[in-house]
């Protein structure tokens, strides 16, 4: 939004020719305009990378939140391979998708499917991207893997993590970016050309593009690998397998609530768009709107599950807790931006009740996901895009995505029904292309014995057969004094000769 | 601050009649001014609402803060019972600020005891309230509530605790910050009518109204319930019961000593304002002022603490430390933004005195707070609001408080008693405020064997007989290779059903 | 880069005499723009400082992920004690960079060794310096001790901690980057004088300054006192004393990583600058290219280190891979706004072969470093200077360092030798200042026995002899039902009156 084009040559005509130079005065009252139109480009791109740069890095801190909520739901001798993978995803992501992944996602003008320029950053920074917004998307890319390293953990090769991993964070993910966020993605609700059912999919911070996508392709790995041992008893009955640490759950869970306010509001990437200049009511207040929504379905999924879980189980239980407002979080992605505060109410409350709902079926069905993943990110996320096309206001939805008056909205709203019709086909494409990707790799991986740990391993644990010992060391007898020989534990040497038992 | 008006009506007359059409020249330029000054309004939005929006998330984060720390301090059997009141802080607290809590608080016009509009965020955003300033006030809200939870830690139910955390975030907070922070609020530094003792009470980021807010009604329910079984021995002397885990509790201070940057400096809620336009001193100075005196006030609290203690007690320790340091934030928040830098090491010296005092009053009275709440928030509350009416400098005072010149200010810096005044009055209005709420609602808690825990209970842990199990489990024998039997707890089946002891 | 000046006098000669009155009309037109221009300079300041204080939030934050990284690092019997260094390095570090550190840091005008104003921020806000730089220096500063503790780390007395964390936060710290970042410094690339060989040292965020200081502190420390017991048997084989919590350790590493990007690229501290008004490339570009750097060479150097030490070890071990990182960090921090991302790329795997190969040298000369500090931010530090020599691109180098037009850039990059001959200066005088003074400051406390604690406290674990207790404590028996009598740990009374076992 730059300011209007001042005209000298009307300028000058107006002043006429009875001015000295009237040319010359309206050229010096112009390019005065000029220079102020410069400053206010430079000030918007200031402010506006300066949020997009903070929020990147808030979304960055969920992969904190991944690692902790993660470590803290395992078994404590699962602990280090599990937050191995937490911080692999960040760094492997780091790389692929700096030298591909990215490119595949936002590389315009290009096809529908998949982009093609931007490889290695080439030709960033342009009008359209800046370091900023490559940043911003890595951050998210590398929180589908962690999604799906969920629903596997404690039991999977980390040779088979590295191959999945790489293989969702460079391809699998940025594809389905690009249908739903690219200005040229087939089913994008920002598409330049025709909108699919005239509308696009509003999936705003990625309740499908990330979450589903990232859920999804766990339930696959988790089906193929089945559960862990001990998870069903000889009858059937699920047992569960106590994670090691509230604490760290509760930990992560807060992390994971912080950078939520980089992953929704964020997702505007500018905060600097009026919708009316000089009012009040802007963009600004829409993201503004956008974190008020996103902590209202939050706080209304924790509160529910609670009840709901306190009745099922008779426990008042923090874990529970944490994953009912992680999956009203997830819920509310889509549609943070173009619903009111009272719709987010509803979404948190459905969503409390997906997740329950899911964790039942999946006992049922003696499906076995460590950290609720596929159930959480997948059923949540799924209800999260109907959600998002019964609810979203007309108003909104124009501010949101402007540019394409008329154009539909919520059901419940009036809006009709090609927004549903269109997130409909959404939630089946990401199932497809996720079930078609990912699947396959799974199934290959488990074919090739590459995939589940041995048993033996399994229950001595990952961490000190493949990752150097374990995570823990609590000395239970610091009440000794005097110098006294130290047994040190001989699995612990740093060298890669073996080295004896040592005594002083 | 908007531009000064271009009058195209002068301007025509200067430009006068020989200019071919005189006014039209002048609508154009002036038209050009009146888009600019537009652009600087959208702008100024812009930044301000960055501003708040990510001090609101800061804020937020002191959550997590609250949770590490209670956490860490509490025994280990308890943990999983205080870190889900920390949760439900923030989520309960979601939607009764946000249904009536922000109301009562911002509701204007309205009396100056409590506010009648913007139930549920009707009206918002407004010139006055965006949503991002319901955010921030939401998380200055749960922190109230979070300070509570403290004292009263290790033997409450949680029922009692879901009732007087709503109590206290959706109607007690609210009518204390209206009185204090809106501008209907009799006792409003801000307030457009009159002030009270021509001053009113300058609780910048609040001491008072949420640091003596929490300190006090958890200072009645830790009175109210008694002291932990084993708090004190036969002989009445205090029996240290020593929180599960340092690492929590400094992990836990670090997240709230973070977040205190936006609770303090964010509470200008707005960073583009000039003093004095074009000069570099503005309100950004003011906010980097606040954090600076925050920042010494509570680095001073926490190396007296340090050599305080170490000569007490004989120990160097780092809990205390943590504590000190809180108490020094916590005395700084009334006055951070009108005081100087050394003025704020003065402020964090005594109230590390104030917080040792108080424990040392705490044993002799045999009262029993696990997290020092009230001593802490209390106590250093208090003497942060009279430290306030002696060192506010004028002006500072004037800037932050604009629109009254003359106003008083500090006593020791030369502006009279009227503010120590007033802020004598806040102290005892608080405190008869909150006693007169929140006293009653715990005695019929009491009565009504709705409090404390049984005695059975208490020993054994919350965790495992309401919460569902123990927070932690660190297997202590993972070197046992081979497949064989593992028992696994029978109390934690996920299902209602019983579970029987499971074998492969 | 304010406005250009609007001449009245030229333009009421361009409108000339036939106007009512020009010399009024160009008054009122161009005082107008004077208050556009005034404006700009308002908002220029809010957006800065927004940029800069939040940037220091973040690297605040990194003392949190200090803490939580050395706490994990250590045996569990010594964390309070770490712990305890890493809240004061930040408390008593603000007040001593408050007294001091900031005026020898940047109190210019003064000599290129050592800076004389600002005291106790006297003369602060002007127009170089506002609080919020004060802040940002002061993050940095904490962060250099933050560094040295950890070399020696479950060995050292509290009181030497005291006293050299003092004396490096206050003295020499600030005098280094008086050297290289005040634009007095004799070294500095943004000396107003004379360029050390025409450049100047390009240490764009401290590799240098903060990461080689705090790790040379820490070499001489952990030299002077010799290996912790049991660190090298017998035989001198080097044996691994695991730390207690690789959870902690992977939490801080994740802390850390964040406050990264309040380190690299905020040490731009403005944002809103453009390099040519009114294009979309300006300094909000560069900032972000820094965090892509940032995170690419230490991504990079996680990959690395994963896999280099999957071959040395035969273990895909979580912490190598966080040292691994932070090895990167290290590195590319110096040169992390003036280098394309590929080439931090090249950055991050040569650091992480640095970072092995250093510490394979220091188990054969049997250093002991329980956190890898001197080798991680020492060795990996010196790269990076060097790197920066060798890859700074031309155009970005004068875009950072504006104002010298034909300034030397990187050798590798056709920028010729003499930015590789000031940077080995640079490694150079690093090693001999810091060797200079705390290498005597070590030695003298090591001769008056204050230095290293004794064998029997460091057996038993400084926790237990020194701060007042052990830092976990997990029951075991929480199954025990009924009220019956516990043991109440004798140690942890806290009155200074001995207390006797309780029971109830």
């Amino acid at each position: 939004m730059s300011l209007p084009e001042c005209s000298a040559t009307q300028l000058a005509q107006l002043i006429g020719p009875n001015a000295t130079n009237a040319a010359a005065a309206a050229d010096f009252i112009c390019s005065q305009f000029t220079a102020v139109g410069n400053k206010f480009v430079d000030t918007q791109y200031a402010v506006d990378n300066t949020y997009l740069l903070f929020s990147a890095y808030l979304v960055f801190s969920m992969q904190l939140g991944f690692a902790m909520l993660c470590a803290g739901s395992v078994r404590a001798k699962n602990t280090m391979n599990i937050m191995l993978t937490n911080v692999l995803d960040a760094a492997a992501g780091g790389l692929f998708y700096y030298l591909f992944g990215f490119a595949f996602a936002f590389g315009g003008p290009s096809n529908g499917f998949i982009g093609k320029h931007f490889f290695g950053l080439k030709d960033v920074p342009s009008e359209a991207f800046d370091y900023s917004y490559f940043l911003y998307q890595w951050a998210f890319a590398i929180a589908a893997a962690g999604i799906t390293s969920g629903s596997i953990a404690e039991r999977t090769q980390f040779v088979a993590y590295l191959i999945y991993s790489s293989f969702l964070t460079g391809f699998v993910y940025p594809v389905v970016s690009h249908w739903f966020w690219s200005s040229d993605g087939w089913a994008s609700a920002t598409n330049t050309g025709n909108l699919l059912f005239s509308t696009g999919v509003i999936d705003f911070a990625g309740s499908g593009v990330v979450h589903m996508v990232g859920g999804i392709a766990g339930l696959w790995g988790a089906l193929i690998e089945g559960p862990r041992i001990g998870r069903f008893d000889h009858n059937g009955r699920a047992v569960t397998l106590r994670g090691h640490s509230a604490s760290l759950v509760v930990l992560g869970t807060f992390m994971l609530w912080f950078g939520w306010y980089g992953f929704n509001p964020g997702s505007f990437t500018k905060i600097l768009s009026s919708y009316e200049s000089g009012t009040y009511y802007g963009q600004w207040s829409a993201v503004g709107r956008t974190a008020v929504t996103t902590t209202l379905a939050g706080c209304t999924a924790a509160l529910t599950t609670l009840f709901g879980k306190r009745i099922l189980s008779g426990h008042w239980n923090v874990t529970d807790v944490c994953n009912g407002l992680l999956g009203g979080f997830a819920a509310i992605t889509a549609g943070c931006s173009v619903v009111e505060p009272w719709a987010a109410i509803v979404c948190g409350f459905i969503a409390a009740v997906v997740l329950i709902s899911c964790n039942v079926l999946a006992e049922k069905v003696r499906y076995d996901d460590p950290l609720e993943a596929a159930q959480l990110h997948g059923g949540c996320g799924a209800w999260g895009i109907i959600f998002t096309a019964l609810f979203a206001k007309k108003e909104y939805v124009n501010q949101v995505y402007p540019g394409k008056p008329g154009r539909p909205y919520g059901l419940f709203m009036g809006g009709g029904g090609k927004l549903l019709g269109a997130h409909v086909i959404q939630i089946l494409v990401i199932i497809g292309w996720v079930s078609a990707t990912m699947g396959p790799l799974f199934f290959a991986l488990n074919k090739m014995k590459l995939l589940r740990i041995s048993a033996e391993d399994e229950l001595a644990g990952m961490d000190l057969t493949r990752h150097g010992g374990f995570a823990y060391a609590y000395e239970d007898e610091p009440h000794e004094h005097g110098i006294h020989l130290r047994k040190v534990d001989h699995n612990s040497s740093s060298t890669p000769t073996p080295t004896t038992t040592t005594d002083l």
